[in-house]
Formats: structure tokens, C-alpha cells, sequence
């Protein structure tokens, strides 16, 4: 595939995700974390704009500078005209707005991917590919935040084949101790974060082949887990107390029966189901409470070509913290990944949402310990 | 004119105050005191519902029981399901749902109001135009509020008479001391709020025939009234440095010149324009500048024949309270106004945004003292 | 009397009030509106050196430059260093410390009146007074703050006679409508807020001659008055479901019976004693709920001579504003009143830890309509 | 040494650190993180007799009940009566009943170590022990932000030796990589974070002999290093701009010159001087602009047979976590460490206000990234 072809497929894959929002949707903002779905769509597209087309491109003649403005999310650099831009506030640029932003900007990149299919900018083109479809991933997730905290519990789609998935029974597989070697290695695309390669040692472990289902999570719920603080860090027992958490995100107890918001509306919680959209702390209390703990992500990496994963994203002990050589690119691309390694936890595998081929087994996804909008779920270790 | 024919002429005017807007723009809320839009389509239509229809239409068939949880600003009798609904966070139902919704009521209103022309629902049906009718004013400054906020500054429309009015040279007139009547008296519709007819005793006074201008305000800015505690409130002091504050809402200094946002979009401040978008802390201060005061809302009830109203809300000194005999109404049309009795300040008048016939001399708007997004001006007294 | 011996007599009082207090008891500051009893001490005396002694007396030398900033409630005149200086967090000066700077400036004064006992210091003295007097109100009222939120519940003093007093049967009065004069008449001394003496046009009203007492307001907590919001303003309702109140400032409902925090200790509640520390919104909301309302600060000043008044400061549904003819002094003192002039309630009356002779039925007190922990009562009104 | 005697030496030590306060420095706090000096008296003693004196001393009668709810940090477990407890709001029990609550745990502690000298109840003793050097560190540095934050900017002590200290030049080492034993081993007492001993395989890394001194931390002020934002994280930048952020705690620029408050009161900051009083992320901002980075906790480990340590806390890059087969004890004390493992970051080393004895070579301290209140520093790493 040459990489325009894959660049239309990656943004042909981004419009469809949205194909089935209203206008509406496109607009709101319901929490910090989640951004408003034409923000994504513009974002997306301000980035090959702004590291491919207005740097390389001869000619070429910015959109909407505004946009520049409205579309960034490297703030720091931003100076000028201090009005405040909570992204959820902005009416303007209108969907079919940023449609055309979009339009524009794939007419001039398909002229300029016509004429530099490879050569020194393939790194960052593959970039921005990676990029949006993290994005992609980020799509669904705020889609589903912002339909699911609607009182109405619209469905995004009848027909979506992007379900709550089921999981199989726990099983332990051991792991021998002795050196590993941690991070990525090959010739393909990798974040910074991934590298460099180097060794780990690990002591002997066992580690879950199957994900915590609802099944076993409710047991916890039912033992009152909620409500023991011996199994919770201190700033998780805040976190619950304050936020009077009782469940995973999207449940609701309807009649004495457990209901979840999924992407095809309000479903009852199937127990065969795997857990999903729970936060670290309920992810290390629930250990916890089992007598296990959570894998460090160089467990989970040493050991995943023994089990399956891509269903969620798999909170691991591991805080996000810099490989042993790391360094930032120079430039507006080194604020990637590094400034944000203080304070969040290292996830591990892939999500039923996240876009496909973008997976890796040393891919490093990482959120601070109190999300739970992401498709996250547990493994086990001991 | 026929109370089906007033009926069908307000809600008319409603719809064409949101003709220029965008679907988007019919969504977000920037600040907790501005709706959005297709609430305020929503809320005035689930008025007539619930308080008409509802009750007195046999066989009528509510639209939606989850509207009366959306469209409701009467929270308090709300029960059950405990989901927050920010309102600008919700982007169900859409915009075309809300007017589908308009028009399903306004059918049943028009069968109800060709048979209930007269009688015992007069009251509350007028009510709900009056109710119509502020939400009307409430269009127009939480649309300015949303496309000002907005860091593209876009026009609500080019072809607006809405524009910021000029006015005339301040000159004072003498009222002499003695008791005046106050309240509403005769047969149209008024507030509870504005009843019942009292005396009260005025001292002699003197008021300004003519508000504030753009000029003036300027000389105060000038001298550094935003810099000089002496002329403000505690709380309005408070207000100025926690909040920066350095001009009246919408204003913008732009290379040495004052521009403000307009609903023809951004323009330069015209310094024979009436001030406008002013808070209460603002308007006393430029007072205590001008060694004058605010009129209280008594005299400016007594001195109102002397001259025009109805460019700007004018800030009174008068604190908003339930005047000698005032009896809330039963049930939920009692929450109307004497919940609001306290730590707001009483505005008289009228603004260009407030719907024609909406005024009356006696007619007693309030607002906390530190908001600004209303049309609100400066009329002095001493 | 002459100045000095009134000045010896009021400086000896405020030491006596804190005869019983712990070191520890003059340092801490549980909530922004209470003080440290050693800042009372310390403001107070500043308040004579500063409008006094540095001003006027010839030679004095200024204890410590510092204290100048520490003690000085007029924050907006004060620049330079910028250190936060919460009250509370002021281990230094010690009280020690406090009490040698008070005894410095004593001196200072005793020499000072004994050469300036009359004259046009006078009003500054006088002021001076007054002020130290509301500061030994502040002291009772705060120390039962601090001791009373101490969770081992410590007496101020065992043999106080400040004890929580009784109150007579409710019995209604009338008064006939008409022109009444209101504010300080008279040679002594007053405080601005209450000048200038102008007419209020009364209607006929109904003012009871006996406060509430906590028997007949324990039916109101009974009935659910706190659970029912038809009662309150709706920042009233908003107040009681974020602080979850259930009763008045200081109960505590141990095992189904009624306790409360006096200065001599926890008590249980005397069922004819007057009820005490209930905010503007419960007075308003206990008002509503018997079918009545408060007076306003005219009907009270109007209806005083009919009844006694002095046991607790009585909330009025009148807001704190100026009356006509109201002027600031210039400089600093001219802060003393004015700049409070919003959001805020006015009380009438005066209470049981008030000073003697410091009441009159022209004084108006004022606090925002949600602090309970002065003396405060109610007194209905239809 | 008998455990008799040791438990005399430590207790005396606590009371000799708050020798130099006057009553009132005991009792304030002025920011969350510092508890007033008499909690640390009063909860170091209720260490003692929760543990040892009310579970094993047979007839030993709790000297009041109250204490345990005072005193207790370990709230999880508290019930019961409701009431808020801020340390720094509680003026009772005083300083004198506090030393009284001391005095008699430690006449029944004397008793108790008489007869159990040895045994199975020997780690709790030592733990208690450990725990009381840490608090006496905490009233070093807890009295330093108490004293350190008051305008008047008193001196802990005149002939204080806890002076700020004397760095040298830096100088790098090399640590050959390898695999390195990490964590405690050996008879005497550690930390249950210090626990299991295991091995990390380490790349070769360079190190520094010397800590950053104040000439060299200025040089980064100098450079605007407060003012770019990409030698921060992100988090880091936030806080710098939120909190207004321009040199390290306790430094105040007067006239141009730097001056910081020490122990002995205010002093010119002395350029050789060591640096104090740094966030993790201006460590991690100051080493990002010098081209470095700092250590891991192993790293530092590894080499620190290298260099001299035990003038500064040293903030490593690892976040602070479980290793491997860590387990945490049952009850209450299982409470101690484990519960803080998420959003800290690991210290290394020991600061000159560290008990002495109380440090090793294998301690885990840790604090919240943002934290300075500590005796923190940098050691540089390549």
C-alpha cells in the first residue's frame, strides 16, 4: 500500500466513525478529558497542515490561521489574543466547517503524498498516520462519554459491531525470572516512548491468560468492596468517597438489576462479559481484595505471547516513566509523550475500539489512575 | 387580537430570533447563567405543556416524559434518576427534536386556545407569553454571550438593527420629597413582584434624564477607576482583582483602541454609544467617581415620566425584596420570583433586546450584582 | 466619666472576656469569619495608635512597623511585601507579645486623654470606643466558635452568666400604617450607616413582642421544615443541601435527644430558651413555614418600643443598604460602613453578649444571610 | 544500648527540637501538609500507647479516649461523632495537657520496657522508634514552613547548627552496567518498602559526587528557566504558572537581592550553599536545561557508595512503588507505607534535619512531586 493510499484509508476511517453522530454531537464537551468530536476531526487535520503542508509544501496556502488557534493542543507556544477556549464553549467552527478544513486539507495532502511517497518527512507522515488513529480510538470512547451520560441513553449505532466483549476463564501461566528485554525492536513505526530496547530482570510470576469479567467483578461489589478501604491506596479511598463510586463507569443499578451504557444503548450488564471502564484504583483494589496485584507492564510484555489481548487497555503497577535512554525529539514533536511522564500509569495491550494494525506488544498507552473512560479492564498477577 | 392569534404571534417571534443561528450554535452553554438556545425552544414550549396542556387539555398525549427532566428549570420537585444535566453538555434531543416537540405543542395549544379564548386559564396562559417573552430577551444575550465568547468573533447577523444605541447629554431633574405610589395598578398583566400598589416617602432628588455613553465611561476607565478601591464595594473590589476586570464585558484593546463585540459582530467602540454590559459593582463605582449615586428603584419608578427607557437595564441601588403584602402564588407557579428575594440587586426599565410591549414602568427585573451579559447601563442620581 | 476612665473601663472589659481562655485559644481561626482572639486584641489596640497616637500625639513612636501590617483589617491600602497573612496560620506575635503592645499603647493613651479629654478628636475617640465594643461582642462569639467546634467540647467558663436566655410566649402587637421616622435622632454617639433620620411610609402591620424559642422551633425541624424547599429562597435551599444542615449552628442530636455547645459547655437544649444561631435563610424559611415573614429593619425600628429587644440579634428581611442622604467620612474611616453595602442583611436589636450600652434602636448590624455563629434570633412578623 | 535506654535517648530528642518554640507555634497550620508541632508531640505518644501500652500492658488505663480520635492519623477506622477536624483549628488539648499525655505514656512505657526488653513485641517497639525519627524530622521542617511563612520571619534558634550547607563541585562517576542488589538486607531495621531484596539490571550511567548548589540553581533562574516551558512536564508547568512559581521555597528577591529564610531567620542566600527546598519538577526542569536527567532510586542505590550523602533529600525519576514480593503487614500498621504507592515520587539519601542513625543507604522516602517543604535537592545524572 503506498501511503497515500494509506492515508486515505486511515482518514476515510475517522469520517466514518462519525458517520453516525448528529450535527449535535459533533459539539459537546462533557468533562475535561473528553473532547468534542469536531474537535478531533479538526485537530487531525491541523496536524498534517501544520508539520507537513505549511513547512514542506511549496505554495501552499494556509486555511483559516484561527485555525491554528482553535485546533492546537500544544497550547504552550500560543501567545497573542488570551480568550478562553474551553473547546465544549465553541459553537464555531461549525461541523460543516471543519468538513471543509478537512476537504481542503486532504486535497493538498493527496497532491503532496503524490509527489513525496517516501524520502526524509516518511517518519513524520507515518506519525500523523499513528496519530489519528489515536484519535480514532479517543472517537469512540468521548462518543460513548457523551452519549452515555445523556439522560436520554441514545444508542451511537444498532448495528455497530463494537459490543461489550466476553471473556474467558482465568488460568495462571508462570514466567521464569531472569533478563528480558523490554521495548521495541524492527524496522516499523514506534512512539518515542517505546524505545530504547533494554533488559529487565524479573523474578518468577504467574499472570492471568483471561481478563476479570463482570461475573468476578461483582463478586467484589457484592463483598462490599467499595466500602473496605484496606484495599484501596489512600488517594483511591479519596477518590471513591468523594466521587461515592460504586460501581464501573456507565453501570446503573435499575430495580436491582445491573444495566451498562454501551455504544448500542442500555443494555443489561452481561456476566460473561469482560469488565470494562474501571480505574486503576478499582482495578488494584480488586486485586487486592483477591489476594493478587497487577502486573509491572515488563511482566505483562515479557509474558504476552502467552495470552491473547485487545479487548482493553490493561492497567499495569507501572507508573509512565521514561525507558533508560530516552530522549525527546527536538521541536514542537518532542512534546509527544515525554512531558507527560509524572503522575500516570502504564497500560498495556489494546481495546476492542482501538484501530486496527495499531497495536503493538510494547506499546505503552498511558492515563492517570482515576480514568475510567477508556476501555480498560484487569489481568491478574501474583 | 385574539389570545390564540398573540399565542402564534410570540412563539412566531421566538423561532425568528434563532433563524440566524447554526444548529451548533443552538447547543453549548459557556457559563452556567447562559442556556442554550434550543433549551430556551424547549423550556417555553414544556411551559405550556405542563402547565396547560397537561392538566387542562382532555386526551392530550404528553410529548416525551423525559423532556419534562430536560426542559425543567423547576428542579426541586425533581426525583429518581440522579444524572447530571448540565444543560450544555447534553447534545440529545437535537435541535430538530426540540422543534418537532415546538410543533407538536403548538398544535395542541392552538386546538386548546380556539376553545379556552376566555376564563379562568386567562391568567396562566398570559403568563406563559410573558414567560416567552423574557426568554426572548434571554435568546438574544446568551447568543451574543455564545458568538462573543467565540475566539472567531462571528456576526449573529449582518443585517441587525440590534446595534448599540447612541445617547443624549446627562442632565438632571429635580422630583420633589413626598409619598409616591409604587407598584402596578390596572388591568393588564403584571408580575407578582410588582404588586401590591404601596407608598413610599421620598426625600427631594435628582436624576439624570439620559444614561451613561461609552465617552464617559472611558474617563473613568482613564482615570483608573479599576485601579482605585475607594470607589467600590468590598465584594465588588474582590470581584475586579480576582477577575481581572479592566473594561465592561465585550470590549477588547486592540493596538491602543477599544473595540467591543457587537451582534454585527466585532467593532470599534462608538464613544457616543450608551454604555452597556456593565455589572452593578461597575455601575456604583463610576457613581462614587462621578461623586453621584444609583437611583433606588422607587425613585426611579417616580421619576420615570420625566424621561425615555428602554435602551439599557438600569442598575438601581435597591436590593431585590417582596414589597409590603407580597403572597407567593400556590404551588409551582409560586417559585416564579419570591425564591429569588435575596443577594440580587433590582434593574428598572428596559433594554433594545427586551420584546416590544414587554415593559412596564413598574416592571422589576434583578440580577445578581456582579453580571454583566444582560443590556444593562448606568442611570445617575444625587 | 471622663474619656480616659471610659477608655480604662472598656480596654479592662475586652481583657476580662479573655480571662478564661488558654494561650492556645487566642491563635487559631477555624473559619475565614472568625478571628483569633489575639488578633481582636491586637486590631483593637491598632485601631487607637493608628487614628490616634501616630497621628496626633507628639513624639510617639510606633510600636512595630510590623504590627501595622499584621493587625490592619483595611487590607487595599497596604502594598509591598506580599505574603499571605491568614490570620490563623500567625503563630508571632505571641500573645505575650500582644498584651505588651496593648499595655504600650494604654500608656501611651493615658497619657494622651489625660491632655486631650475634650475637643475634635473627640468623634475618633468615641469611634474607637464603639469599635473596641463590637470586638468584644466578636470575642464571646468566636471563642464559642473555636471552643464549640473542638471536638472535646471544652467550657469557656463554668460560672458564666452568659447562658442561653428564655423567651416569653409569642403575642402579636399591631401597629397602624402611616409616616415613621427612622435613624439616629440625638447628641451621643452613632455610627454613619444610621444617619440621616428620614421618613418611612408604613402600612399596618402585625410584629410579635416575644422571640422564637428553640421548643417552637424544634416543630419546624420536626415537621421537616429542612427537607421541604417550598420554605426557602432558593440560595437558602442551595445552603442547606451543600452543608447538609438539619438544625441550628451548635446541636447535635445524640441518641434522639437535642444537645448543644453553650460557653458553659454542651448542654442540653432548654426547650423554653430562646432560640440562637439560625441564619437569614432559616429565620426566613421558619417564617414561611408558620405563614408569616420577618419585619423589615422599618417595621422593627417602628415597633421596638413595644416590646424588649436585646436577647438576640433579630434577622429583618431588609437588605443593608445606604439611607438617603448616606455619606462616606473621607480617608480610611470612611471604610468603616460603606464599602459592606451589599449582599448583606441587616439585624436588629442586640444580644445577650453584646456590650452594655452599646445597643440602641437605631443600630444596624449586618451579615450575609448564611452565618449563624452570632447571637442571632428570630422575631415574626404579618 | 537497652531498648529502655533508646526509648528515653528518642523521646528526649523530640522534646529538645521543640525546646525553642513559644506556645503558639505549637498549635498553627498553615498549610495541609504541616501538622502543628503539638499533634507531632501528641500523636508520637499515641503510637506508643495504641500499640504497645492499650494491646499489652496488662491494667493500663487509657489516659482519654478523646486522645485517640485528636491524635490518631489512621482515620479509615474512626467513626462515630462527625466532626471536623482540622489540626490546625484545635486550640484544645493544649501544649501543657499534651506534655501531661506524654509524661504518663511515657512512665507506663518505662514500666512496660523494663519488663519487655526483648521478644516478640521487639519490632513494634523499634517501629515506633523509626516512626518517632521521622516526626522528628517533620517538626523540623513542619516548624520551619510555620516560622518560615510569618511576616515577622522570627529564627527557630539563634545558635542553631541546622544550617543550610556547603556543596561541592560537581563530578561524575561512572556505574558500569550490570545487574545490582537492591533493597535491605542485613539484621537491623528497615522500612517494609525497603523489602524484598532482588535484582535490576542497570545500563552504564554517570552520576554526580556533588549536589547542585545555589550559584548554580541562580544560573537557571538567570536563564529564564521559570519561564520556558519545555525543560517542564507538563503537570510541572502547571503548577509553575498556577502558583506563580519564580525561585525555590523560602527565597524572597528584596532589592535585588536573594535572601532566604533559614532556621536562624532571614539570611542572604549564600551562593557555595547546597540547594534546598526544590520540587520534583524544578529537579527535573533543572535538569533537563543542563542536558541531564536525574537518577532512578536504583541508580542511586547502585553508586552511592560513591559519594557523600545526608544533606538533602534527593529526588530520584522513579515513582514510587511496590518491589517485587513486597507484602503489607496485617492491621493497622500494614497501613504505614503501602497504601501511599501510587502518584509519589521516591527521595533518596537523607537531609541534615534527618535524625541521626535513622538513615540507610537502602530508604524510600517519598513525596508528591509538587511537595518542597522538605530538605529536598538535585544530584544530577548522564
Amino acid at each position: 500500500m503506498t501511503l497515500l493510499e494509506k492515508y486515505k484509508g486511515i482518514r476515510q476511517r475517522t469520517e466514518d466513525i462519525c458517520a453516525p453522530l448528529q450535527t449535535e454531537d459533533y459539539v459537546v464537551q462533557p468533562v475535561a478529558d473528553v473532547s468534542p468530536p469536531k474537535w478531533h476531526i479538526g485537530h487531525t487535520t491541523w496536524f498534517f497542515e501544520t508539520f507537513l503542508l505549511k513547512e514542506h509544501l511549496k505554495g501552499y496556502k494556509e486555511y483559516n490561521p484561527d485555525y491554528n488557534y482553535v485546533f492546537n493542543s500544544y497550547y504552550e507556544t500560543v501567545g497573542a489574543r488570551v480568550i478562553r477556549t474551553d473547546r465544549g464553549n465553541l459553537s464555531r467552527p461549525t461541523v460543516k466547517d471543519v468538513y471543509s478544513y478537512r476537504l481542503y486539507v486532504d486535497e493538498a495532502m493527496t497532491s503532496f503524498l503524490s509527489n513525496h511517497a517516501s524520502g526524509d518527512l516518511k517518519d513524520i507522515i507515518i506519525l500523523g498516520f499513528n496519530h489519528e488513529e489515536q484519535h480514532q480510538e479517543l472517537l469512540y470512547t468521548d462518543i460513548k462519554y457523551i452519549l452515555g451520560h445523556n439522560p436520554l441513553f441514545p444508542a451511537y449505532s444498532s448495528d455497530t459491531n463494537v459490543l461489550e466483549k466476553q471473556t474467558s476463564k482465568n488460568a495462571f501461566v508462570s514466567v521464569e525470572n531472569g533478563l528480558y528485554e523490554i521495548g521495541y525492536t524492527g524496522e516499523g513505526f514506534c512512539f518515542d516512548n517505546e524505545l530504547s530496547r533494554h533488559q529487565v530482570y524479573l523474578r518468577e510470576y504467574k499472570i492471568s491468560t483471561a481478563l476479570v469479567s463482570n461475573e468476578e467483578y461483582l463478586e467484589f461489589i457484592l463483598a462490599g468492596g467499595y466500602k473496605d478501604f484496606r484495599y484501596w491506596h489512600a488517594e483511591g479511598w479519596d477518590w471513591v468517597k468523594t466521587n461515592n463510586v460504586q460501581s464501573p463507569m456507565y453501570w446503573h443499578l435499575f430495580d436491582g438489576h445491573w444495566y451498562h451504557y454501551t455504544l448500542k444503548g442500555l443494555q443489561p450488564v452481561d456476566e460473561k462479559g469482560t469488565l470494562n471502564h474501571i480505574s486503576f484504583y478499582e482495578a488494584s483494589a480488586y486485586a487486592a481484595w483477591k489476594g493478587m496485584r497487577l502486573p509491572t507492564e515488563f511482566e505483562w510484555e515479557a509474558a504476552a505471547p502467552h495470552f491473547n489481548w485487545g479487548q482493553r487497555w490493561e492497567w499495569t503497577e507501572s507508573a509512565y516513566l521514561p525507558y533508560p535512554g530516552f530522549a525527546k525529539a527536538p521541536g514542537a514533536i518532542g512534546e509527544y509523550n515525554g512531558k507527560f511522564m509524572v503522575n500516570q500509569k502504564v497500560l498495556r495491550g489494546a481495546s476492542q475500539v482501538t484501530s486496527p494494525q495499531h497495536g503493538r506488544i510494547t506499546y505503552r498507552n498511558f492515563f492517570h489512575p482515576h480514568l475510567r473512560w477508556q476501555y480498560t479492564g484487569i489481568r491478574l498477577a501474583q
